[in-house]
């Protein structure tokens, strides 16, 4: 069963069988396909797609090429979350306590932003000292002790995803949803869960813009995981527009820690609302809860009596970083950034907003990567100061970019005001944050 | 304009423009673009195809990654002829020099032996002392001496499809007949011809095993190489049987100074008339014959007179090699193989030759390449004593094979004798040696 052979199938739209794949990842694992060969099947599966069987079968012979995590040792149930990514899409770090809080074990195996999306491994590193890369058994101790633990994919979980990721962003292959959905499940398989949830972002600053395209990858995630033993839901969110507040790494740690703290504002609302929703679902899963509304007065209360806000502070003690932020979340703030107004040119009302063009910009001034081996600025960033729906003027503050001088600010100054669209008139299809529950 | 941008365009069935074809060939030459977006492109073109400007942008654009010859410094028209590969496809060695006994330049271009098919760059280097690496100038004083020369491909002609081939072998993207044209025709348009015969075979033994596939390639070739201002012709040929006696290096050498000499028998019959129908197309699109006849009647003649094996000789010379061949063919056999029959178990008659499987038996033993890097044993091979249609009984010799010893000959003596289908009933549908001809 050569190379050839398996890629020839493929190519001709038959189906391949578990010995087929299994050699397939394992070839791309001990690197006995050559990277001209896999990518050439990449897109094959991409044209010709795959079959419910072989899409597991692939999901299962990705999990299976590197470590499972176990965590038959702690006595809770072992839950986790995971997006398909977005801009100001921070929800991870007001999760992972929350629920961790109610007793649930969260091994939470987070990616580094790319593009326009921003990713929680940045996030976490712009509160000094905190460390991601972690060993098996450290991640295994810290969540042991406080509940939850934060940190990178290691080289031993799905490695050939690593490998075939790397090929598909470069070979234009990423779109697929099948190899979508067992890139994501491979990992989150290995992290030896009871429950997961995921949230799969539709909108014009997701992956799947359009809603139907995020359903279809909702459904097919749910089907593999539950599958594969796991309880799995995913919630389709709008992603429209930027979620919450704040964009960029210091300041979306800013918000979730004055969302921790109880100390929220209007624009922090869509965060907070999403966060719950999430949360309060991963519980329901555990069997920790059996209603929602059972369910989100739990997590609620995780936040109002401060025992997140403390989940937290304990994480980023147990991960080297400086619990300093927990009281002063100012202290994330950049001093020596200018802070520039995003002007609205004309009056009317905010109809569309270009969200992965947002997610762009910052990135264009540091503080997302354009290419993977790129250097992150923390600090830069943006507040959102309108959404969609809102009536303007002229003049009117569309939102603040942080910034750390005038040059980066003219950059990119046209971009952002163009990322909105103004209407004269007042249309009626207001973004839902919460557009579909796929349940298990 | 970068890769992955043309590469999503053809994955999702888009036409690409001359500029990004452009872009994609330059990148391949220049190793700007890496081998697995190669991959990834070319199974998106073998998927979703080309249309008739993409495979003529891309044929230029391989053309271009190379130099031309040119041979307008020649006072003679120029032709060549092309054959898609069989086994003991041999007419290269007679076609050249009759061709160039009535007048016409030929210089040819030929390729190596691979998997089930023979190469004519092997089967001249049987002669002891024959070059086939020649310098451009080297090639071109030698046809100017004699008129014509054989050599394989420099680095310099299409280096584009050198690169591209070895990734189409690797990532079976092979079988596609835009890409197929391409890298034949541009190859083939940097001889600098006036015209060019093609011989598309097709059967058992051929590429394309379907005629209906042999006459879409024979006809996108000619397309392709009329658009180019050269003119073209193809004759689809009987493969689904070795053409002619012999099969092996040495031995369809030896049948082809046996032509030369005029001491022909019945079974190397079909060999001659290919080479002449070939070779008298060649005269007419060149203008040096109007009608077949005349044609015929002056191929003939360069046989009958000896001009032909006096051209042969002359080029054996040139070319470093020993002409005592064309003398003492007998000379060509090494007295230390031995001869063993293959006999057959059933009587009846022979309705069906498994031709691939005759070649790979001799690569098996040697005679032909499993491998691109594989030696080869010239002096093994295979004699064809029965035909299809012949009536047989059982124990009767259905060919003769030159090997080394008895351990090679059991390796593949099963393999041969099943090549065979005997019928007990004599069936009809003898195969005809000339099916089509695809006329200019």
């Amino acid at each position: 069963m050569n190379q050839q052979e398996i890629i020839r199938k493929k190519r001709d739209g038959e189906i391949l069988t578990s010995q087929e794949i299994n050699a397939f990842v394992s070839g791309v694992t001990d690197e006995t396909w050559a990277d001209y060969q896999t990518s050439a099947l990449l897109m094959a599966m991409f044209v010709n797609g795959l079959s419910p069987d072989e899409q597991n079968d692939l999901t299962r012979a990705m999990l299976d090429s590197g470590e499972r995590l176990d965590f038959s040792d702690i006595d809770a149930p072992v839950a986790d979350k995971h997006s398909t990514g977005g801009v100001g899409d921070k929800t991870s770090l007001i999760i992972a306590p929350m629920v961790a809080a109610c007793g649930v074990a969260v091994p939470m195996i987070s990616g580094r932003g790319l593009g326009h999306t921003g990713g929680t491994l940045d996030k976490l590193e712009s509160i000094a000292g905190y460390n991601v890369n972690l060993t098996t058994a450290k991640f295994k101790r810290i969540i042991k002790t406080c509940g939850f633990a934060m940190a990178g994919q290691t080289a031993k979980i799905a490695p050939a995803d690593k490998k075939l990721y790397a090929l598909r962003d470069a070979t234009a292959t990423i779109e697929s949803i099948p190899l979508i959905v067992a890139s994501i499940m491979s990992k989150k398989l290995a992290e030896g869960l009871d429950a997961l949830i995921l949230d799969v972002k539709t909108g014009s600053g997701a992956f799947m813009k359009e809603f139907d395209d995020a359903k279809e990858l909702a459904e097919a995630l749910c089907l593999t995981g539950n599958a594969f033993g796991v309880r799995t839901e995913a919630v389709i969110s709008d992603m429209n527009q930027p979620l919450g507040k704040y964009v960029g790494n210091s300041l979306e740690v800013y918000e979730c820690v004055k969302i921790l703290r109880g100390e929220i504002d209007e624009q922090m609302q869509p965060t907070l609302e999403l966060s719950i929703e999430l949360a309060a679902r991963m519980l329901i899963l555990c069997g920790v809860a059996r209603t929602i509304s059972d369910s989100k007065f739990q997590i609620s209360n995780s936040l109002e009596s401060g025992a997140a806000l403390e989940k937290f502070r304990r994480n980023i003690e147990l991960q080297g970083g400086d619990p300093k932020v927990c009281d002063q979340p100012e202290s994330l703030f950049d001093v020596k950034l200018i802070k520039a107004e995003i002007k609205a040119v004309t009056s009317g009302f905010v109809s569309e907003i270009n969200t992965s063009a947002i997610g762009e910009c910052l990135s264009v001034i540091g503080g997302g990567r354009i290419k993977v081996e790129d250097a992150i600025d923390f600090a830069v960033g943006y507040r959102c100061e309108k959404t969609i729906g809102d009536q303007i003027r002229a003049g009117d503050a569309l939102g603040v970019l942080f910034c750390r001088n005038e040059n980066q600010f003219d950059s990119i100054r046209e971009k952002l005001v163009s990322a909105y669209k103004i209407n004269t008139e007042h249309n009626s299809n207001e973004s839902r944050l919460i557009k579909e529950i796929i349940e298990s």
